[in-house]
C-alpha cells in the first residue's frame, strides 16, 4: 500500500521497519513451535535456545520503536504513512510479547519433563499451537502484503482456537484428578497451553493492527474474543 | 514536563490525553481490587459489574490511539512532545490489558465459588492483589508528575510480586493434592494469581514507558524481571 514518497529514503525507512517486522515475526514463529518441540520430546538444550533467542524479539521492537520515533519526527508523516509507523511500534510489542510466551513456555519444560503424560496430552498441544501459528503467519502474510481481504479467517479461527484450548483445559483437569502425581505437570501444561491460546489473541490484535494501517478504521467488532475456560468445573470423583 | 507550546490548544490536547489515561488507570485499578473482592466473597454480581466495566478501557485506549494519531499529524511533534503522544498510547495499551485481567479473574468468581477453600488461600491472593495494586498506582503516580527520580522502587517490588506469586503456586498445588475435589477450583486461583502477576509486569511497563517519555533514554535493564514458578515441582505423597 505503500505510494511513492518525495523522499526515497523515507521508503526505505518504512521497508526498513517492515523488513524487521516480518524477521521478528519469522523469530516468534519459531520459538513457538521449537519450544512446543521441547516440551514434547524433554529437550532441554532446545528449551535453552528458545529462551536464549528471546533476546533478539527484545531488541526488535526496542530498534523498532527507537526507529519509529526518529522516522516520524524526521518526516512528519501523515495519514497512511504514520498508520504504517504506529501499525510497526503495535505489531513489534505483539511479537515481542508472543517471543516471551514462547519464552515461557520452554522454561516450563524441566518440570514438565519429571513426569509421563499420556501422548494425548501432548497431541492436544501440538494441535492447538500449530493452529495459532498458522494464525499467525497468515496474519503476518496479510500485513506484508497490505491485504485486508484476507482477513476474514481471523474471528472464526481464533474461536477455534479457544474452543481447542478450553477442551484441553478439561481434559488436563480430569487427569490431575485421575492421579495426584500428575497435578504438577499438568499445572505447567495447563499454562503452556494457556500461553498458546494468547498467542491467537496477539494474531488476532496484530490482524486488527493491519486492517487499521491499510484502512484506517477500527476492525468491525464481531463476537467477544474469549474462551470458555474459566467455566470449566470438573468435579473430581473420589475424596482422594 | 510540559514546556510552554506557541500553541495553547496543543497544550490541551496533550492534556486530554494524560486525563485520559488517568481515567483509565482509576478505572484499571478499581477493577482489579472489586475482582479479587468478588473472588473472595464470591460475589457474583460484582464480578459481573468488573466485566461490564472492562468496555470504559476498550473505549479509553481505542480513543487515545485515535486522538494521538491525529494529533501527531495535526501538531509533527517531535523531541518530548512526540515521546509524551508515543508515551500515552503505549500506556493506555498496558492498562487496557490490566483491565483484561481483571475481567478474567471476574469471570472465574463463579468456578471458584462452587468450593470452599482455606482462608489462607484467598489472604494470600490479596497479599498479592495489594502489592500488585500499589506498584501499579505508585507508577501512574510517577506518570501524572513525570517524575523518574520515583521509580527507583519498581524492579524491587516487581522481584516481590514475583516471589509472592510463586510461593502461592507452590501452596496451590499441594492443597490441589491434598484433595483432587480442590483441583478445578485451585487451577483457576491459580490463573487469577498469575492474572496479578501479569499486572505486576505492566506495571513495570508503565515504568519504562514513564522513563522513556521523561527521558528519551530506555529505563536501565536490571535483573531480568521473571517469576521462578515454571521450576516449582511439588510431589505428591499418595497415588491417589
Amino acid at each position: 500500500m505503500q505510494s511513492q514518497h518525495t523522499s526515497r529514503s523515507f521508503d526505505e525507512e518504512l521497508k526498513f521497519l517492515a523488513n524487521r517486522i516480518a524477521g521478528m515475526g519469522g523469530r516468534a514463529e519459531r520459538m513457538v513451535d521449537q519450544a512446543v518441540s521441547a516440551l514434547v520430546n524433554a529437550d532441554a538444550g532446545l528449551a535453552r535456545k528458545v529462551i536464549d533467542d528471546d533476546a533478539f524479539l527484545d531488541e526488535g521492537q526496542r530498534e523498532i520503536d527507537d526507529k519509529a520515533i526518529i522516522v516520524i519526527a524526521k518526516r512528519q508523516p501523515v495519514a497512511d504513512d504514520l498508520r504504517e509507523i504506529i501499525g510497526a511500534i503495535r505489531i513489534s510489542s505483539d511479537l515481542e510479547r508472543v517471543g516471551d510466551l514462547g519464552k515461557n513456555i520452554a522454561k516450563r519444560v524441566v518440570a514438565v519433563s519429571n513426569a509421563r503424560h499420556p501422548f494425548s496430552l501432548f497431541r492436544g498441544l501440538q494441535a492447538l499451537a500449530e493452529l495459532a501459528l498458522t494464525q499467525l503467519k497468515d496474519v503476518l502474510d496479510a500485513y506484508a502484503s497490505r491485504s485486508v481481504e484476507r482477513l476474514g479467517f481471523v474471528r472464526d479461527r481464533d474461536d477455534q482456537i479457544d474452543a481447542m484450548y478450553t477442551s484441553l483445559f478439561r481434559e488436563l483437569l480430569t487427569y490431575m484428578m485421575e492421579d495426584p502425581r500428575n497435578i504438577t505437570a499438568c499445572t505447567h501444561l495447563l499454562f503452556c497451553a494457556k500461553n498458546i491460546e494468547r498467542i491467537g489473541d496477539h494474531a488476532t490484535n496484530i490482524a486488527e493492527t493491519v486492517y487499521y494501517v491499510v484502512t484506517g478504521e477500527q476492525m468491525p467488532p464481531d463476537r467477544p474474543k474469549e474462551d470458555k475456560s474459566h467455566r470449566v468445573v470438573v468435579k473430581a470423583e473420589s475424596a482422594g
